[in-house]
Order: C-alpha cells, then sequence, then structure tokens
C-alpha cells in the first residue's frame, strides 16, 4: 500500500478577491499530475483568509480596556490582544508570554489562531471566517471542474498540551468525514476495537504539513493521493465539528 | 515536491524473542522497494513490545489498594489500573471512565499507553521501555545491513486535550532530530519568524499512521520516503525528549 503526497507548484502570493479554486484549478493543470477519484486536496488557511480579505492593519485596532489588561498578563501588543480577543468566545488559559483561547469556529488554540507570518509587515490574518464552506465551495469547482470525487481540508498549524511543537491541524474539511470511527471493527486476533476513534483529518494535515513547512517553502496546497478510506469516509456534507471536544467533556478545560 | 508513504507487506504476527531489525530486513528484501538515503522507517510501538516480551498477563496482576481505589473512581480494571500506575511516574488527570498519568518514559497520556489491541485476549502491551534505544538499535542494523543514511521513528496512536479522535504520534527516534526548531528562517515575505517549532517526527507519525490502520490491516512499519528536511533535521543520537513538555512549562497540568 502507498500514499502519495504532491507538493502542488506554482501557487501564487495570494491576494484579497483571489479565486483559491481557479487558482488551485490552474495550478492542477499546468502540473504534470493527473487528480484521481479519492484525491484529498489540503490548503493551508492563510491562502484562504488572504483571498476572503480576511486580513487586519493592526495599527487600526483600537484595543479595548479588556485587550489592555489581558496583554500586560500575557506581554502582547494590546491590539493583537483585541483581535484575538474579537475572534475568540473564551479565554481558556493566559498567562506569561501566551494566550489559549476558544475561538468563533471553536478550536481550542493559542492566539486564537491568529497568523503573523506569511503576511506583509503589520498585518495578521484570523482563521478563516468559515473554514467547512470554504472548503465546500473549492471541492465543489474542483469535483466539477475535473469531474472526480475529491475531499478538500483546510490546514493550520497548531501547539498542543503536553508536547512541545506545532504540527498540521485540520480546521475544516468536505467531502470526507474527519473522524474515522472504528469501534467494532476486529484487530489482528479477530477482536472487536472498543473505543478506536482516530482524528483522520489531523493526520492527513500533518502529513500535508510535511511538505507546506512553515517558511518560505510557498507549497500551501498538497495532494495526498492513495488514502484507501477515502470511500469508507467519503460524506459529501461533512465538517470538522466531530473533531472539537465539547468543553463539558474536556478534562483539560475547568 | 513528493514524499511517498509505503507500508511495508508481509511483517509476520511478531512474538517475544523475534528479532525487529533482522524482520524488518526481511521484509524490505522481499519487497520492490529499493531503500534510498533519507528513508524514515516508522514502526508501531506494539512491535517492538511484543519483540520485547513487554506483555503483561492480566490475570498474573495483584492490584495494590491504590490501584483499586484508582479503579472506583475511572470504572477500569484494577489489575489493569496497577499495570497504568506500574508503567506511570504521577497520575495527571483521573476521572469517569478515564486515566491520564506520565509514563515512565514521559508520555502524557490516557491508560499509560497500554494497549489492549492486537495482542492475544487478557494480555496488555505497555509501550517499549526505552523506545529511543530500540529505534537505535534497529537504524544502526538497517543502515549497516542497506548502507543508507536512515531515521527510525517508532510511533503510538494518543489521544489529544480539546480535540475527539487519537492520531499517530512518535514516542521514540533516532537518526533525525525530531523537533524542527525554525526560529530566525524567513518567511514568503522576508521577514523573520518568531517562534516556529515543528514537531515534525509527530507530523511523520501521523502521516504513517494513514497506512498503519489500527485495527486488522497488518502494515505495522511504513517507510516514508523524500522528505527534503532529512538532512538539515539529520541527528545520529537524538532521541524523543525534545518533543515532551516539562511538567513546569505546562499550562494544563497542574
Amino acid at each position: 500500500m502507498e500514499i502519495k503526497l504532491i507538493g502542488l507548484e506554482g501557487i501564487p502570493l495570494v491576494k484579497s478577491g483571489d479565486d483559491i479554486s481557479k487558482i488551485i484549478k490552474e495550478a492542477i493543470l499546468n502540473s504534470d499530475y493527473d487528480l484521481c477519484d479519492g484525491d484529498i486536496i489540503l490548503i493551508a488557511e492563510t491562502l484562504i483568509s488572504k483571498a476572503e480579505g480576511n486580513i487586519i492593519k493592526l495599527d487600526d485596532i483600537v484595543p479595548s480596556d479588556k485587550a489592555v489588561e489581558v496583554a500586560k498578563i500575557c506581554k502582547k501588543d494590546p491590539k493583537l490582544v483585541e483581535v484575538i480577543l474579537q475572534n475568540s468566545t473564551e479565554i481558556v488559559e493566559v498567562g506569561p508570554n501566551f494566550i489559549v483561547t476558544e475561538t468563533k469556529q471553536g478550536f481550542v488554540c493559542a492566539n486564537a489562531a491568529i497568523d503573523e507570518s506569511n503576511v506583509e509587515d503589520g498585518l495578521a490574518t484570523p482563521v478563516p471566517e468559515n473554514p467547512d464552506q470554504s472548503a465546500r465551495e473549492i471541492r465543489e469547482f474542483l469535483e466539477s471542474e475535473f469531474e472526480k470525487d475529491l475531499a478538500v481540508i483546510i490546514t493550520d498549524t497548531q501547539g498542543r498540551a503536553f508536547r512541545i511543537g506545532a504540527i498540521g491541524t485540520a480546521i475544516g474539511c468536505s467531502g470526507i468525514n474527519p473522524l474515522w470511527v472504528r469501534v467494532g471493527e476486529k484487530d489482528l486476533y479477530g477482536r472487536e476495537l472498543e473505543t478506536t476513534e482516530i482524528a483522520t483529518a489531523d493526520e492527513l494535515a500533518s502529513a500535508a504539513s510535511l511538505i507546506m513547512g512553515q517558511a518560505d517553502e510557498g507549497l500551501p496546497v498538497v495532494i495526498i493521493s492513495g488514502f484507501s478510506a477515502f470511500n469508507h469516509l467519503r460524506k459529501t456534507d461533512s465538517d470538522i465539528r466531530p473533531l472539537l471536544r465539547p468543553k463539558e467533556f474536556d478534562v483539560f478545560r475547568r
């Protein structure tokens, strides 16, 4: 069994208003790769946010009293903290040099996943307003253009509790169930698996991150081909919610 | 840029005392794949534990008073809880139907990563005693046999805080630095990255997990070929510690 990760060449620096679907279509047509049924297209969230014009000029931000107060605790620019709070529903943990919140979309992560890399100086990009919808629009366009069954996953790079280093993480998806529930399947000894739920979309995002990189690679779109569970996980109305642990079931939130 | 994930066929059900290095060598020789410099070989930890005879017969376990007490809280078999406590240095969180500890090796995870899948009934496999050493021995053997520069990563499947579903996670490594520290590198706009530390070994483990699966796939060894950062991250005396967040720096531990 073999899986291929292909970094799509020729994706330009994206500006507000650009059509990511058409840009990816052109890049695929200009590549020597032929899209197949079951291919999964992973897209770095910054690309979507920039195209959606979801970019914030920090100089234009007037921090609230709350932001100034929180900025003192986490030792960050009050303007950046204001943007973090505007994009969050709750502060999960805050301390010197860090702030972890739950974003409007339900992600628990540092700085509300506001990205200051790969945008011009003084700008910051929040995660896309609705990554599932962005993924769905791109998938439906590419499926009709190429006449293939595809999945699209929007990825970010996020840190974790207990471990050092960030990893590729799925923040939106379409065409595939992000969670592989394997309860009831048999192990090598024919014994029924008890509770095996695999965050397949996150594993796909981490795999794609090996190619996307985080600096100046300029490969924000990766195609994963040959993932044999695609048909089993195929779901045209999927979204990322199955991967988000409700607060009341998370023992590490209080 | 392209990366290949290859599931190595023909790995038998491993018994105590089997030589994993030789088994993998034979499987590679019997495959139609030619090992290359920079290939990364990922091995499911159960394979190592079984070969090392690191298997526990739960019926033989006499639970301590502490195990009986903790078992009441987490509603698990006191014998399993005894094994969890024996393999842990600290209980991080415990509640109905779950127990998260820090293992002897320093991993914060559920059930001390004791695995009851893919072993015979009534048996449980803790993680290998020293996954870094296991990885080093296998790497040194395969490097000398094939005369290639390789890395070996031992993988487990672990859950996370804040998100549902487990993902492939690195618990031991040799030949590659598990953490890619990119501070000081430039982004697409030539601006210096602030603090970008990528848990590359965990991303590689998640990628391999897409092939290993968790049930009866029987593909516990995956080769990742074409990872361009291999030479940059090459480190012959590496271990997994750079990925383990010290308790005192983890805001989600108290």
